[in-house]
């Protein structure tokens, strides 16, 4: 198993933080680490804390922009545990790890973490294309840094366990945008036999999001899915989209 | 949300390893930290990476032994990396989070974490009534301690979530039947709709059933999916049932 995820780092000011997610990452089998403008690295307290990733470390890029370490990816997360003004779409721990595994089988995917104290600033988050939020304590959220790269790094290995459980049954997972194709469909048929209100739609597309979310459809499924929808569009004689 | 889960750290080596263990059960909403001789604590080091967890290790319980730490719990579970000739029962870092968050509801729940090298003995094993593995890379599957509290931690604190999101709305789970009323009123939408052919329905209705048997739906989400049944039927010209 290799997979084609790269962790990118930037600016992290405790060498040791960079020896604990080497050694996070590769407990998760991933072993692409890219350094944004490191403050202090090579260092001996990175080795130190990397336990037996210590070739994580060797194989590091180095790079002095964000750009730089992410210009060949077609999926670029960010992690943030703030909201942000700048609306980009939003994945749990969960789906991120889903999402970056799936996707990774095309083009790499970067999932970006940001420094120590001050996260990612808003022009790191314009480069990214979708967010991550991990799910934590409202009163104290802010996790260490190598922590927050574990937790990721374990949903991404979860997502790889379950897909290979799922390949034997043949049938993956539908990517971010085919969920969201598959909800605005949801949405206009609901609306084609009058169930919603488009002026007045309330809470009932979030209630429905939130339960396929729960069930977490596969590519099959979802396809079934859309078929339902098309049947009902057709006879309540609107057309299909 | 005060969670009766304690966490244990048997002889823990390094101070670092409790501070950011301190950090990431806060993170997670667990504050009951006990000590079963720590080599180094309490000491700056530990504070310095506890981030604003300083409280957890203020309030830390020191013991002498594992058996003064848990002798009022129920349950029990250790943490390994390792198989053990000692068969208990396994859970995943997930079903951990489950079972701890269900049972501390009763009485107390400790996780036990060994030392940093060595992890649990045989000695520490017999006094667990469960042992959870966390899924990682065969090749390097030992997690830095702080590492392991923060995932089974996370694992809780999602088992919180979802247990709050299924109560907090009131809102009940269907019976039985009420899901079979369900299951009969989409096949004759199906039907109405001409998606599926009466005679020949294939196994479209069983793949619908799984995805909304792993979807759960409450009885509220029960009702609002009868509502866009309903809809779908009259759209398409049809009796509501």
């Amino acid at each position: 198993m290799s997979l084609n995820i790269r962790i990118v780092l930037i600016q992290t000011w405790h060498p040791g933080n960079i020896g604990a997610a080497a050694r996070a990452m590769k407990n998760m089998g991933l072993d692409q680490l890219v350094l944004v403008n490191p403050v202090d690295f090579p260092s001996d307290e990175a080795y130190n804390r990397a336990g037996k990733a210590t070739d994580v470390l060797d194989n590091a890029r180095i790079v002095g922009s964000l750009a730089e370490a992410i210009g060949d990816c077609n999926l670029v997360i960010g992690t943030s545990a703030r909201e942000r003004s700048i609306k980009l779409p939003g994945f749990t721990a969960e789906e991120c790890g889903r999402e970056a595994v799936q996707r990774q089988q095309q083009s790499p995917v970067a999932i970006v973490f940001g420094r120590e104290r001050m996260g990612l600033h808003n022009d790191d988050i314009q480069q990214c294309h979708a967010q991550v939020n991990i799910d934590a304590n409202p009163e104290y959220p802010v996790l260490n840094l190598s922590q927050a790269v574990q937790l990721i790094c374990y949903e991404v290995f979860k997502a790889v366990s379950d897909k290979h459980a799922r390949e034997g049954s043949t049938d993956a997972y539908p990517l971010h945008q085919d969920l969201n194709r598959f909800y605005e469909h949801l949405e206009t048929t609901l609306e084609d036999i009058d169930f919603l209100n488009p002026d007045h739609p309330g809470q009932t597309l979030d209630h429905l999001r939130s339960l396929f979310r729960r069930a977490q459809p596969t590519s099959k499924e979802l396809r079934l899915l859309r078929g339902v929808l098309s049947a009902a569009q057709k006879a309540a004689g609107k057309e299909d989209n």
